[in-house]
């Protein structure tokens, strides 16, 4: 079943149905102010950081499960609804929520009167335009009562929801002329304030909630409403809001149009009042200034509309299957740069309340956005590395305000280090700039290096932390947090990561052996590009150690082993009588390219796919574990085919694709992507529930109840893995060091497809023939009309960072033939 | 104006307008079970720990407010409503909730069907009973579909309302018979279940909160209930609830009872499981057995009425002010025993999550339940002595399930180590046990001491942690945490106590001395009474030396200042141009005898009256800051009126009282006394707004927008001390080391009053006769007849802690003559 339809054209999810499966939300905002928006208007604000600056308040998990958000009522003789539909829920004649690139349009009409409401945040500014047109489609004079609504947080959103004997005294606004400002706390120590305006008269306001809502109400019978009449309340203490009510006329067949704003201001310290004693309000009222014209609005749309473009114009494919670009082309592309933009922060599944900037995550993050926004990809990894200690591990997560790792998790997740070269790499491979490698970033004990030095570091982390059968120890934990082989918590509520009681611990981690096997290659042509053949040599020699490792003591019969336990026990094999196989080595050994050549990289590939395939994708583990392993750790704590315990865990799914592709296994590969890419899974999104136009984390397994529920959608590492799995390996379009690789392994049913990339400052047109129905190989490829050596088209490094990377004037005609 | 009254006779406050200013709600459960109820039902449950181990859900600060609860819902004929009137709000032909102690009851009828809804948590048992009774007063036949409705926590609330990428994938539910077994992580690491019965056969079930509801619905309307058809849904992941269906026919004028259970049990680890592989559920239906027929739920409620009545049954007064009598016989005394249980963790204002239990807070708590529950007084001394440090400072807080100091708040509140002194005596001079001194508690540090060492180290850590003036330092803090001259905050959300970045402060607290002059010379006292003579010269020698100091460097012109800070400044000083005056040091400077001779008491206490005194009370400062001072710390982070800027903080407000009394004024300590209790309040509950039978932290104070309004009603230290004033001071009941005074300080117009009081063991049955219309004075005192020295009733202390205090077979009849 449907809710909606891709309009591809404008980049736009189109619900047509508010009663979706669960809120489907969209992100506003691509810098410091964001703002979560669901089909119905639900959701929230924050400014740069989901806990300590939240604009706006919203409850979790409520009844009804979206409550709160951005409403307007419309109020004409004694009856009253909402034009998103929620809160009010009264019926509709008409309904429709356009999920766009950074902006969302809700239009709504009942008995003539209908609305459509454009939501966006401006490109550079801290703020959010809800441009409300109104229009009377009928035959009569209609006069109205628009009531607009926002609840203020006050601030702190952990404080919010904990600290009433507190925060129910302190809420404080001002009101002047049309404008509403919630300056809670700005009288002590902060010197920001947020303000909900409107560029037109109005005829009343409030700002208590309980005056306008009622002690006993819902968000669907606000008091004021239900009468038609404002409070003209001011809040003190309780809960701050912003409320409007404006009267209006509509002739037949008029429009109105009606912009307001809900902005976040910061004072310079010594510049905050007034000289009649209120906030100093000139900064916001030039913010207002610069939205308060329908002109003024459709340039900042325009602009915005521009930004995506610019960003999503980096690869364009063209492949006979509309699902697949729409996938490629918008919104997975767009899913990268939320989940690099907000971490596993602040979506409908995550509360932006404890959750960092995770080293693992965004180092997989940045994978998905490096063709986008190599600056900031750029900037996220000097970050991360600064968060580095000098023997290579690495704080697990750090604060994005404070860009400080973060103590209470610490460190010891023995997988960290390596992503950082992963992350390295792409960011070369895409933009060619190895003098990133040199860039200054100290350790986190504040030790100068280079980040070199930090890769190095992490490179011999692994090195140097290895277990009796000469595997990688896992440490606390390795992807993702729920194998806990060393922290063996009997506690209820405990951390199963932080509860490390065996610190002596040898338990060992083959994927951390199939990472080092993947990614230590790259640090070794990093080494030498900037001519450290020596490094190189020594790399190289224990990667072959560890290939030989995983040979002898990490394969079970017919699949790698995932793990070996505190107590030296296998994890992952045939001879478990739970979890016996599971997905994460299989996929990074095969990537590594151990077992090719003997056979087994083709023996494990088709145990996953007897194992644990299923309709609905690929489950992390077979059969999933009945019973709590306090060996084991979380992943045993949860219930059957839910998360990593035998849930389809999209995030590593895209691995086993790009194995199958190291395999020459196209089929096998596109089926894999096609099974959880969302835009497949359109037409049965009543079984799946979240959002077709992005990747949820999870989806029930098969030994799950509700098999084929997804949860957690947006924040997911899932996003860029699938990213390069389609583009990079299935697709095949791959930057190297060298160049730009050109090596798809595609269904054999396939006979082409086109894809433009913008690389190194130029674009290439790529058409690729398939006329023998070929999965993979390249027979030749000409490059502007001249056949080339091999299927890399070769682009030399660069000794410095592109100063703009998106220049794309040069273009390329490049023509591939399979065969 | 009212919202109902109070019934004496039941010892209930009937509550007969379910739209009460803001939820009224009561306590259910004395032990380790507890229940917040609210006048509508809504209110949660939870075992031992408001954050860590929750039973059902609550949404703090929702809309509507109180969203949330034990509801049932009443289905016929297409149409249904809630006989406690919230969720759905239907009109009630009649409605009425009396709040009884330890139990509630909610009455409800509409269209000719009536409930009555007991709700109660059994005396020594972890469960919460609801028995229904339903009725037809009509004339025709009734078919009637009845839901029950719980929503299940997921064990801890922190993580429940933050963790939802795991949390939403963790429920768990088995059903067998009419009960549902809520066992969310019971599979891992959780021995503990909750289930939901009654005694009847169901027609149906729900368990999963998104069946029963629908995800668009509220509260009021789950469609469910709408369509009066049960989903029989078993819960996996998301939202686990617990919904029975039961179909009911009712002929005319007859009634039937179903009693619902609520319950939570531990089972062994080594016995968790059935022989079927459910959880082992023996343990659950033994519990179900105990109350599953009236009878039983009777004489559970008969004997959780006992508990109380033997619990008040300790002190009595006829006054013939029904107000006051009601205050001091039930609602005072109830309030106490809340507040001795909860500390500051669970109220309609303080969330469950951050507060554990406070030294100081715990302290304060016990003055007010000694005399009911000496034995657990004895238990909670112990307990927070061995939260001490060795030098005397202690732990802030620390958790009511492990008992150990917090370290995210830690020590430095430099009024703590007196607190404890002040608690030690009124258990000695309430019990007679002065053996409690010999009792061994360790340091926090292991080192093996006596409780009498714990209070020299209390009393020593004032006396070696003086300033320039000869003052007490404050440190980060003392009563109330707000005074903060030591921690210099001036980043938003930082905390005001804990970031402690003056060190070296200096600051010194007037309040704290007042403290060691009143508190102090109870310790000179009991180390007389053990033979230390030694040491009560010195501490009195130093009780001396703090007199001298602060009438030296203490005072104004005309009261006591409050500190110097960090700067050496005045704080509360006519010289400030803020915070002229603090409430706390007259209180306890007076209190401990400063200013009696000179007449500076008086003047003091008629400052406090000119620039404190409201017609709402006492606020705690004048005039409030309108700025924030970093040097002054939290105080001044609040709006002008509210909280300790000059709110009435009610906890203060007893201090003036007592004070009054040692002035001999009781004329001036009733009338504060009256403006304060809440029994007094009644009528003007639409501006008061809190329940009107119990104390609240804080009443807006006349520098506030809403002046008289009161917050954070239940927890707070204020319960406790004003039982202290009007039993001890006013009415002058007064227990001492050597017995029992009798020393009234009263409104000239009383003419007398009765007091029946159960101490050490025997029942005084005093009739106090004030002939002469005096305040204060004793002209003889008549003890069975007899006429005795002075106005002590001699009984001598004991050397152990009494078997059974609550003995009261012997009386003696106290005749006392004022004059």
């Amino acid at each position: 079943m449907k809710y909606g339809y891709f309009d591809d054209r404008a980049r736009e999810y189109v619900i047509n149905n508010p009663e979706t499966p669960y809120p489907w939300i969209n992100y506003l905002g691509s810098k410091n102010y964001f703002c979560l928006l669901s089909n119905t208007a639900g959701g929230y604000s924050f400014y740069k950081d989901a806990r300590l600056l939240r604009i706006t308040r919203y409850r979790y998990n409520n009844v009804p499960i979206d409550a709160g958000g951005k409403y307007y009522y419309i109020y004409e003789d004694g009856e009253y609804w909402s034009p998103t539909w929620a809160p009010v829920k009264a019926k509709l004649d008409y309904y429709q929520c356009q999920h766009g690139l950074g902006y969302s349009v809700i239009t709504g009409e009942r008995k003539n009167i209908s609305t459509e409401i454009l939501y966006f945040v401006p490109v550079d500014d801290n703020c959010e335009i809800h441009r409300l047109k109104i229009k009377n489609n009928g035959s009569s004079v209609r006069k109205i009562k628009l009531f607009s609504f926002v609840e203020f947080c006050l601030w702190d959103a952990y404080d919010d929801m904990t600290n009433f004997q507190r925060n129910l005294s302190t809420g404080e606004v001002e009101v002047e002329g049309s404008t509403i400002f919630h300056k809670t706390e700005y009288r002590e120590r902060r010197n920001h304030f947020s303000f909900f305006t409107v560029n037109s008269n109005i005829s009343g306001f409030d700002t208590d909630r309980e005056s306008f809502i009622g002690l006993y109400n819902g968000f669907h019978e606000p008091q004021v409403v239900v009468s038609g009449r404002p409070g003209n309340s001011i809040a003190s203490g309780w809960s701050p809001i912003g409320s409007h009510c404006l009267e209006i006329v509509l002739q037949p067949g008029e429009e109105q149009s009606y912009i307001f704003i809900l902005g976040f201001m910061e004072n310079n310290p010594d510049n905050k009042w007034s000289s009649c004693g209120g906030i100093n309000k000139d900064k916001a009222y030039s913010m207002i200034r610069r939205y308060n014209s329908d002109i003024k609005v459709d340039n900042a749309l325009q602009q915005l509309k521009s930004y995506w473009d610019d960003l999503l114009s980096g690869f364009y494919l063209e492949s006979g299957d509309d699902r697949l670009d729409r996938m490629v082309n918008t919104w997975n592309q767009y899913q990268c740069m939320v989940t690099f933009n907000l971490a596993r922060s602040a979506s409908y599944f995550e509360s932006g309340i404890s959750r960092g900037i995770g080293f693992r995550d965004s180092n997989q993050d940045l994978l998905g956005v490096v063709h986008m926004v190599p600056e900031r990809a750029r900037e996220r990894l000097i970050d991360l590395a600064r968060t580095q200690f000098e023997d290579g591990s690495t704080y697990h997560q750090y604060q994005p305000l404070t860009k400080e790792g973060n103590n209470e998790i610490g460190s010891g997740f023995n997988d960290d280090p390596l992503w950082l070269i992963l992350g390295t790499a792409a960011y070369i491979k895409e933009t060619g700039d190895i003098s990133i490698l040199n860039e200054e970033v100290s350790f986190n004990n504040g030790k100068e290096a280079t980040l070199f030095d930090h890769l190095l570091a992490s490179f011999n982390h692994v090195v140097l932390n290895k277990g009796p059968h000469g595997l990688p120890l896992i440490g606390r934990a390795d992807w993702n947090d729920c194998l806990n082989l060393n922290c063996f918590s009997t506690d209820p509520g405990e951390s199963f990561q932080t509860t490390t009681n065996k610190d002596d611990g040898q338990a060992e981690s083959v994927l951390i052996a199939g990472m080092f096997v993947t990614i230590g290659p790259e640090f070794v042509k990093m080494c030498r590009f900037i001519g450290k053949d020596e490094i190189a040599d020594r790399a190289q020699s224990e990667i072959e150690d560890m290939k030989k490792a995983v040979m002898e003591h990490g394969r079970d019969k017919n699949w790698f082993l995932r793990a070996y336990d505190y107590y030296g026990n296998k994890v992952g094999s045939i001879d478990n009588n739970e979890g016996q196989i599971y997905i994460e080595p299989q996929g990074f050994c095969v990537m590594g390219g151990l077992g090719i050549e003997s056979g087994f990289a083709r023996k494990a590939l088709d145990s996953v796919k007897e194992r644990l395939d299923t309709e609905y994708g690929l489950v992390l583990l077979d059969p999933p574990y009945k019973q709590y392993y306090p060996e084991l750790g979380e992943i045993s704590s949860y219930p059957p085919g839910y998360k990593e315990n035998g849930g389809i865990f999209c995030h590593a799914n895209p691995w086993i694709m790009i194995a199958e592709t190291v395999l020459g296994r196209g089929n096998n590969a596109f089926e894999y992507y096609k099974k959880i890419a969302p835009a497949y899974l359109e037409e049965i999104s009543d079984i799946h529930r979240m959002e077709p136009y992005v990747y949820a984390q999870m989806i029930a397994g098969k030994d799950a109840v509700n098999h084929g529920e997804a949860k957690n959608s947006w924040l997911t590492g899932t996003a860029a893995w699938n990213y390069v799995a389609i583009t990079h390996y299935i697709l095949g379009i791959r930057p190297e060091y060298e160049g730009l690789k050109i090596d798809p392994c595609i269904p054999e049913e396939w006979s082409g497809f086109y894809v433009e990339k913008r690389f190194r400052g130029k674009v290439y047109k790529i058409h690729v023939n398939n006329p023998a129905k070929v999965s993979k190989g390249v027979k030749h490829i000409k490059v502007d009309g001249e056949i080339i050596e091999g299927n890399l088209i070769r682009i030399p490094l660069e000794n410095q960072a592109r100063e703009n990377v998106n220049d794309n004037t040069t273009q390329h005609i490049v023509e591939v033939i399979m065969g």
